[in-house]
């Protein structure tokens, strides 16, 4: 088993808006910033909680698609924006779909437990809006594999693929029960996303999201057979950052060690692109990833007390309470329904609002992700606070890249 | 200053076709192999020369931009093609335009460093010859800040770039002597290609590659101002990979220490993307990037035996004989034109024909290069294998992304 060869802690995080509809400064044809300000307003939110620039020595950036959303390629060299004196500092983009933040934040945690660096600033950025759905589906389906999957495609590449999830899932476990967890899912992240401003369902006003979700069952004429538009995860523009340190790094940062999260448990796991599921009702790439992690960790699931999840669908929620071991298979939707995911449940998830509540700028939801955790341990949280039991006392992230492809699985706790 | 803190062995280099004009099976109407072929192809080449896929850890992917040519990310998700029981290894698609393949190595040599993976198969892999080359320049334009320097492009927008550099080194230095020695290049890359099986000028029969050079002087109707075609790297398709281990990993892959190189410097600088260069006939982040790869190694240039530098255009040698410290500014013209870097020189450079002899499959050419070294240093480079003198025993690598903006550099010696 795998251990890391020195503490490594995050601290700092930091993100901005998730722009996009929903929020009210959004507005589809007037101007918006690009990828460029996002890159620096997420940095230098971190770099405000540093003396300098000199405590940092170098960058990652978490990015899925900018070569097609933006025509842009090579983020890394954009890592000066942040401040002028970074420059000719290493800093490198990585990519892995929608897990490029989690893939940004494994990427860092190596550079320090190499010795090459005492501190990372790790960034994730998207700007999404840049095309029509249709097109931006067309962007999205290059992380599933496009010579072979987007033959049998069609304009909402990525909805149906999870779509067909949840049909599968509604045949095996039940119908009602399942549509009933997946407005429950819906629900819980609107009412987290108004817990938080930065949230793209912040304002969301609706009287009764469940019900709203619920009447809105998929019929023959739907985008998709089995998922409707509130289940599935926001189109957003945003970024997030924080940084990754040694020891050392973070005495250089100035950070006290009770505002600081200490990794402690990193699986990385990654599926055949080219190959679809054995079975549609099993995140197999997540379990294992997860796995890794709890293993690293040393820890049970049981002593989770806060997790962030890939939740780009309600039925990926599902699927992955079940991946997580936190109940057995065909449980995950009751596990749901119940409550056990709000946050005053058992184990909150996605307390900031997620990928549905708080918007899902793709390259950059792994850093978001851990953002929330650290917010969370560290008692930063705000009005989406949740009290962490003394004897669950760890943060656990799952970032999950296309159809349950690439994960990387982070476990934390308060250093 | 930065040390490795264990040592890094580089092994079992491979690389495919370099495809796309001048190669006689190309055909730019007939269908031809994509992304998922060169990754497997590369990738089970390296495979070939180890016991079975239990002596690879994690696998890492250096790509520019199939999410524009092939309209595919995530390539990390690729690796089971190499054998399907890397399945569930990790793996990352690193980016950082024409320094890709070097962000690569760089990346996978960090994940050793960490002691998270103790042999990482890493490959680069670019296939471009799906668009037309109008189309091609636009993508290719991603390496730069596309929303700033595309408004004053035009249809070559990466030429044109080095055009200026030419232009600006012609100006101070002499128009003839400039243009001698881009035409040496030429002849150079063409003559080190016919030595090699895999380059796409390998049956380039020109009767006088320097003559024909010479002849083709840009006028007020070609392309860029101060390029010629032969002045520029080639459009290709083609993967190359090889195997980064420590002592422990080489060991596993039952590969003999006399077939080994031992990376002994490592420098990664990176520029600000949106800032022009401040001088144009300065390379000055491959400068510093050589500089601390040199200072890792704790040796001179002039220690170096054999290099593989990226010469994305005949400028750009030149340029980077300068960056090297092999001569002082203003003299690269002379010390190309001269011969020194000439397989029969005394610092011969892109032995196997390098970006314009070889080819440039833009996210495979840093780990084509190292493959070169490789080959150089072990003894393994069939008809382009040049004596590496006792007392220079070093190979060194330039991988260069944009206008001189991400800056991977490499020194290796025989294991």
């Amino acid at each position: 088993m795998k251990t890391l060869r020195k503490p490594i802690y995050f601290v700092a995080g930091e993100y901005t808006v998730s722009l996009g509809t929903g929020r009210p400064e959004f507005h589809p044809k007037k101007p918006r910033p690009g990828l460029e300000h996002y890159i620096a307003e997420a940095g230098r939110a971190v770099l405000a909680h540093l003396p300098g620039p000199e405590a940092i020595d170098e960058g990652v950036i978490g990015n899925f698609m900018a070569a097609r959303f933006n025509r842009q390629g090579h983020l890394g060299a954009f890592l000066s924006l942040v401040h002028e004196d970074l420059r000719y500092r290493p800093s490198i983009r990585v990519e892995g779909a929608c897990a490029s933040g989690g893939l940004a934040m494994a990427t860092a945690v190596k550079s320090v437990l190499s010795e090459q660096a005492d501190a990372v600033l790790t960034i994730g950025v998207e700007v999404q809006n840049t095309v029509k759905a249709v097109y931006g589906a067309d962007i999205l389906a290059g992380a599933g594999h496009y010579a072979g999957e987007r033959k049998q495609g069609n304009a909402h590449f990525f909805p149906c693929r999870f779509s067909e999830r949840a049909g599968a899932y509604m045949d095996r476990y039940g119908v009602e029960r399942t549509w009933e967890a997946m407005g429950r899912w819906y629900e819980q992240a609107v009412l987290n996303a108004r817990a938080n401003p930065k949230a793209q369902e912040h304002t969301n006003a609706l009287p009764d999201p469940f019900a709203t979700h619920q009447q809105s069952k998929p019929n023959p004429r739907s985008f998709c057979d089995h998922l409707n538009v509130f289940d599935c995860s926001k189109v957003s523009d945003g970024g997030a950052a924080l940084l990754v340190a040694s020891e050392e790094g973070l005495a250089r940062a100035g950070i006290a060690k009770d505002q600081a999260i200490q990794l402690v448990g990193l699986g990385h796991a990654v599926g055949d692109l080219t190959a679809p599921p054995e079975d549609l009702t099993v995140l197999d790439t997540t379990r294992e990833a997860v796995r890794r992690a709890l293993a690293m960790a040393g820890i049970d699931v049981r002593e989770v007390g806060v997790f962030e999840i890939h939740d780009c669908f309600t039925i990926t929620a599902i699927l992955t309470c079940e991946a997580l071991g936190l109940c057995g298979p065909g449980e995950g939707a009751d596990y749901v329904a119940a409550g056990n995911t709000r946050r005053d449940g058992a184990t909150p998830m996605n307390t900031g609002g997620g990928l549905i509540g708080y918007g899902h700028p793709t390259g950059a939801s792994g850093v978001r992700m851990a953002v929330d955790i650290w917010r969370q341990l560290t008692g930063n949280a705000g009005d989406y606070q949740v009290e962490i039991p003394a004897d669950r006392p760890y943060g656990l992230t799952i970032s999950m890249g296309g159809n349950d492809k690439s994960v990387v699985s982070c476990v934390f706790r308060r250093a």
